[in-house]
């Protein structure tokens, strides 16, 4: 995964776009049922219109001695996305007008967009700013913003029922690493680890898609299937580092896929943090929006937007680590393990199953009984067909991880099925 | 409110009799829809039967040698509510039978009533029964018990539906300022406000009569009206002095009058008190009582039988204040708005919607987003027809006062209907 | 109560044998109405298979100079339940792969049995264990294990309704007193107690079995009717130490049981400790199972597991005393007494009747009510049908032995009704 992310890093990803389409057939290589969409500029998709389509060759200012101060070749960053084109001799004042900076995070580019209002910019540090001190300067970007299309791209892989599980992430930044590569990069290999499953009883969806309008735009071709089958599903987003996990609640935080992802970050990661919709800010503000209302939330490792890296230069392939990527990986995993055993168990017998003559419990009665025994037999009282799989886990205090040979072992046994 | 406050306090009022219509009478001047009802001595209303009509013109106890120790010409107070007439000279040992104290509170008179038994008495503070050190006195009241009626009156104000909001409070008190003239003049004024709205979605009812016996009285005349048409209602008690807020529960503490008060509160005043229904001892005793079931929950400033001068002369008019009645007044204003904004919204686009091309949203994007935005955004995403305004702005934070504003301008985008 | 556990102590009772029906036939002296079942051996019931049935004359270790080092006549807790006979002269290493003992409680001797795998063993304190120190000793078993049955015991007393409470214990324990002497005595006091009550609304269904198979064999016999009729099932399991109570929920911990055991506890003892489910360990395990889901939950004193001398020969008759004892079957009949009353009532009259024409009001008025006051308006306020009388005792924090004689008088003035 890590490597997947070093390829990717240097290309200059937008909204739409020719780079947003190579990073998404790198990121797709060797993946027979890619389907991407392109959807053309002027298209209505809900109350958004899918904006011009952004390319950029290059861009820098140079001091009118020729000597370059600033340059889209060291970071794509230095442009703001969505930049018109200029290439003109102006005044250091005029130039300033068109200069982010984050002046609280002197050393660092932040990084800006302008997708809805047509201007150009450069972003840069608060120093290289300070450093602007020429009386005038030569500005050059080289962009253009015409007629083209918008960028989607999913892949659906079938299984035993048409309930759905889906992944999504989305791909439209530039050079930043934990947002947002980490999350495509994680996407993509769980696409693999779904298509090595021996068998799936859901379907899996996995979407890319640039943030906002693209989701609003993908929902817009998908919103029937979805409402109709959707069960549970995941924004991947900043999932790269190694400091903590979180978890953004959908709206009212009581889907089957907040259900799950609290189950297994409580016994994977009990410190985890769980952040409010309110502090929502991927594409889950699109899939729980009022009359979307999907069952999705947010996994993240170290939240967007808390962490002092978030949309700057400093958000470098030096914050993610294989460990990082690796653990959140190993989070989606286990979330697709439980959800493909969860169900609604029943004993076949009535009170306790006699353990004893099948191996399963002590022969001799004494004070004290081991911890696997008690799994066991607290799982066995629990499977009335009230709760499900996530629902006894939780009561029991037994990861969903141990509960799975379990019900191997009692279903072998004939002693339990689903309701 | 102060003013009328003053003008009415030293008019002595009780359960019945002519010291009660007067107050009505000055309490309700200009308002031409009042409604008063006379409810005959004897008459049965549900499990109790309305007692004589009781008026009093003066009372006193004298020295033998005509020197005035105590005199109703001073405070009302000093003779007890419903006393019996009597004119004689009598040992000390006898009158002190018929003496009412506070003695923790030794300089305050006491407020002290016998409506449903027959006798007589005086109140005075602890000290001056202390002084009382004669042999004999010559005590007078000059009162009389007969038959007669029972005041209630009330005011309805129709609206664009019969669902009603009701606000209630009770006039029966002497000379006592916080509990209870604070409750009648915030009723009026609310009535003169209720009739400046410009339009009125509901109808407000505002009803006042003596405590207890006229809220049966009133409910015996009124509940089928009542049961069908009341949304909430509001028991206005103690709301004129100026150290805190407090909320009495309904019975379940559930209702919508419940849930508007806490919305209010919580933003308005946050250190409001609580106080269950356990804790209650006004006319929402009747209001929620078993069978009558209405939801009706109780505003104050400090509670009735929680503050120290309660039921006594130091309940006067330096307890209260413009600025205790305004804060009232201010919080069952706000209370009224809610309720008439208070719907289950739903957003007429799917996805979030483009505020940005409605000049609604910022046009760069960087770090950061400010609490107007916030608000706004938040909002949307909840209008989805589940919660309605008051559930709403108990989940993300923000008072009704400023969701206000954004319901009327999502709706003139035509983005925001009712569900 | 005492002197029955007395009596029965030093028989020698497991899961079946003559020691059992001695002991039942004890504990039931005097009650026309018991009925027992005897289940042959080899009879399946639910998931198990009832097992051939254990008798012991006697037992001991002696050296080969024929000095007893251990002797079933001192206590029966020396030979393994359930152990197949033996006469040999054994190797000290072989004896020692026979012997049980608790290392940690070295004084004690440990309560052990294998009732579902022959083996022969004898139970010592590790301080015993240590003091073998001979090459060989001769071992003797006098014990059988042959066809035979399992008995069971129930006390089914009429009342006006088939609904039903039971109240369950088990008398499969050796000599311990409180565990499981103290179930049994407090059993069949209530059973005295529940024949002498002058009516009896419910039906009470009392239980005596071994544990776990005699509560699985009495289960599949009596589902049907238990499943139709119980309202509410409690197992008494040691309750005769004088150190706390304790209760154990059921599984959801939502039952009229768990209801009616938290209101007394709360206020008998407020210092009860609860035990979630996952704590189980006596026939609860049983009534609760998946598809048998009977509402029962337990009632301890200290609660087995729980204590030090739990399952060794320091759980004698100076654990248990009769105040202990005693406690436990306080509890138990103001169980017996609330569920009897619980129900949901009904003021006949609409607004609080006027209390104090019927003498329960006082009729001067001045600050301060008392309690009993209170809870008899508390107690009318919140008779209006919608919580049964243990959740309004629940609510307005008075004891349900106080809302009785409030229902009675209410009643009595046709006042209240049930619903």
């Amino acid at each position: 995964m890590y490597q997947l992310a070093e390829r990717l890093f240097p290309i200059c990803r937008s909204l739409t776009g020719n780079g947003f389409r190579e990073s998404l057939r790198i990121l797709t290589e060797g993946l027979a049922d890619i389907r991407t969409y392109e959807i053309p500029t002027g298209t209505q998709v809900f109350d958004w219109t899918v904006p011009k389509e952004w390319n950029i060759r290059g861009g820098y200012i140079e001091t009118l001695d020729g000597k370059r101060v600033i340059d889209f070749a060291d970071t794509n960053l230095h442009i703001m996305g969505y930049s018109t084109p200029i290439d003109a001799v102006i005044s250091r004042d005029e130039l300033l007008e068109h200069v982010y900076t984050q002046p609280d995070q002197p050393d660092w580019i932040p990084y800006v967009t302008s997708y809805y209002k047509e201007r150009w910019g450069f972003c840069m540090s608060e120093k290289q700013k300070q450093a602007l001190t020429e009386a005038q300067y030569h500005v050059v970007i080289d962009s253009d913003l015409k007629e083209g299309s918008l960028t989607l791209g999913d892949v659906v892989i079938k299984g035993e029922t048409d309930e759905e599980i889906m992944f999504t992430t989305y791909l439209c930044h530039p050079s930043m690493a934990n947002n947002e590569l980490s999350g495509p990069v994680v996407w993509r290999a769980l696409i693999d680890y779904v298509l090595a499953m021996p068998k799936r009883r859901y379907t899996y969806r996995f979407v890319i898609n640039p943030e906002t309008i693209g989701s609003i735009a993908y929902l817009s071709k998908n919103l029937d299937v979805l409402k109709k089958n959707l069960i549970a599903g995941f924004v991947l987003s900043c999932v790269g580092d190694n400091r903590t996990y979180s978890y953004v609640e959908s709206k009212y935080a009581n889907t089957l896929a907040d259900r799950v992802v609290r189950n297994v970050l409580s016994y994977h990661y009990p410190e985890y943090k769980t952040y409010s919709f309110l502090k929502r800010g991927s594409d889950e503000r699109q899939y729980c929006s009022a009359g979307v209302d999907l069952p999705v939330c947010g996994i993240c490792r170290t939240k967007y937007a808390e962490y002092p890296e978030y949309h700057t230069s400093a958000d470098d392939m030096s914050l993610i680590s294989l460990e990082g990527l690796q653990g959140a990986y190993e989070v989606s995993t286990k979330i697709i393990n439980a959800l493909e055993y969860n169900a609604h168990y029943m004993m076949t017998c009535m009170g306790e199953p006699q353990l004893g003559k099948r191996g399963l419990y002590p022969t001799t009665s004494q004070k004290g009984l081991v911890d696997e025994v008690l799994a066991l037999i607290d799982f066995i009282a629990y499977a009335d067909g009230q709760g499900d799989l996530i629902e006894i886990s939780n009561t029991i205090g037994v990861p969903v991880d141990i509960l799975i040979p379990i019900v191997d072992k009692l279903t072998e046994h004939q002693l339990l099925i689903k309701k």
